[in-house]
């Protein structure tokens, strides 16, 4: 079997990467080949039993996502996006990538006969909009209130689309935000959730910018990856023609992220957050989904982080080698 | 003020260019100028007061909507759709007039600093897939079940966002079925809803190709051409960020619907029905909607038509002269 990973140089990418190269299967198949696409060169996974190619590019260029299509992957895992804080600050740019990038791709696997690949494409909760209920269910519209969030949208629709038509066979998972994010801060607006945990973990300070009542939906990287890997197995016929699903999550406050990282790290580590509060940020989150009931998902098998406190140590094994800085 | 209206040439352009040529105004603006735009060459409407320009070409065509948008319109009428018939029979054109042809205008009028027109674009309710409630409220998903819904629906998608962003003033309303339609039958799979009121009020034969138990909205071209105008002119503070809004409508069975045409027309007429059953499109009115709660839209001033009986009434007036054949 073979696989694409488009954004293969994300995080969420690399993670895959590690995965599949640990498994050596996907579902009942073994892997073949794996490529890795990502506008700037993105590492390969270590010890993969499979050959791995990486390949740097530019999905806007229609040439470019034909090229990547026309070695006929299996699976392809479109993860590439500019994230929300850029496409929001860079219009063109958002535009150009999560929009026509996403269509070019499309366009390119429907334009080979009788090639079926399962497309595995991670849309976001940033497509809902305020205001909400008290948790959003599986029937509420999309209505988002930023330019991210309407190109995923968008990617959601013609990825149902062109799979009713038998033109490919889609996915979409709505991914929560994912926490706690390794590494350092990209544009995204909702990297504070991440900074507040993994920098005092690491012995270092972050910055709270909303206040500790705000309520938003997360997943680990573990499940993130999981949901990935079951989204490119499950059997499309329990899905149905409504291909994009919220994945499952967890919500939880500000505050109870901060009292989860107390009961795992201690008080000193908690101590490292300061609440410095951004106007422009509150306001953006204001607007952003707080809690979900994801029971589409949750009957076709994916499954959700068990508590935020789960979370915490998932990232602390994960990334830290098991030991709090 | 100047108007454009795109797809000046189809049947609801014709009838609101009539309107405006009768009014003189919209709102509270005089008319100085009025542009219909076509893909065949539009007629201009009979005793206009004001200048009528009329124009064809491609909307898909970048620098035709750019040459249309430099001319600065106040209120862009945005009608122009490849039919949902014929955009689920051609995926290429429905994608390229529907979806490219859109965005090529919203991009236009993005394009110019300080440019800020209504843009009032007509989606419909095709933007909706089965299953459903008993009656799709305001914040229903948009799950479209047909290309044409898809391509209605992103077109909803880039109106809210362009305008959230304030490169443009955009109200998008969801027209129910127009019924009755005039003239001959076009290529919308949902066109026996209306030849079996207007054929056999007319002396003709017209062919039911689905069960008398089928619900469906509608509106008739009368209550089309207010939902525009008023949308043209409400206050886009009223409306809010969800830009996109259900039109009121009236929920019948079409055996509801021939039952009207009996009181209004008499039984000599109604057995000018043929029943022949039309699995092909059995099957696709069978994922269409039923019946709304267009709450929002009515509570922003926006009328339906009092009862389906109303409907043939004002068919007969607008296009028979007050007779039947």
């Amino acid at each position: 079997m073979k696989l694409l990973i488009i954004g293969g140089g994300g995080m969420i990418g690399q993670k895959l990467a590690s995965r599949l190269a640990t498994d050596d299967r996907l579902g009942k198949h073994e892997i073949s080949e794996l490529t890795l696409f990502d506008v700037v060169s993105p590492a390969g996974p270590a010890g993969a039993p499979f050959p791995v190619h990486l390949r740097t590019g530019d999905l806007s260029n229609v040439d470019e996502a034909q090229a990547l299509v026309d070695q006929r992957p299996d699976v392809i895992f479109h993860l590439a996006a500019i994230v929300s804080g850029e496409a929001e600050e860079d219009f063109d740019k958002g535009y150009r990538i999560n929009l026509n990038g996403t269509r070019h791709l499309l366009d390119a696997v429907c334009s080979i006969d009788g090639y079926l690949p399962r497309v595995v494409f991670t849309s976001s909760i940033a497509v809902f909009g305020a205001p909400f209920p008290d948790a959003i269910g599986d029937d509420f519209h999309t209505t988002p209130l930023t330019s991210y969030g309407t190109q995923k949208a968008i990617g959601e629709l013609l990825l149902s689309d062109f799979s009713r038509r038998g033109m490919m066979d889609g996915i979409g998972i709505r991914l929560p935000t994912i926490c706690v994010r390794p590494g350092r801060p990209n544009k995204a607006a909702s990297g504070f959730f991440s900074n507040i945990i993994r920098e005092p973990l690491a012995g270092a300070e972050a910055v709270l910018p909303v206040s500790e009542d705000v309520q938003h939906w997360h997943a680990s990287p573990r499940s993130a990856v999981g949901f990935l890997l079951h989204a490119a197995t499950i059997d499309a016929a329990a899905v149905g023609p409504r291909r994009n699903l919220t994945m499952p999550g967890i919500a939880v406050t500000v505050g109870e992220q901060i009292e989860a990282l107390r009961t795992v790290a201690g008080d000193d580590v908690v101590g490292r957050i300061r609440h410095v509060t951004d106007e422009k940020i509150s306001r953006m989150v204001s607007g952003w989904p707080r809690n979900f009931r994801a029971d589409r998902a949750t009957s076709l098998g994916f499954q959700a982080d068990a508590s935020f406190e789960q979370i915490i140590r998932a990232h602390i094994d994960d990334e830290l080698g098991g030991t709090i800085g």
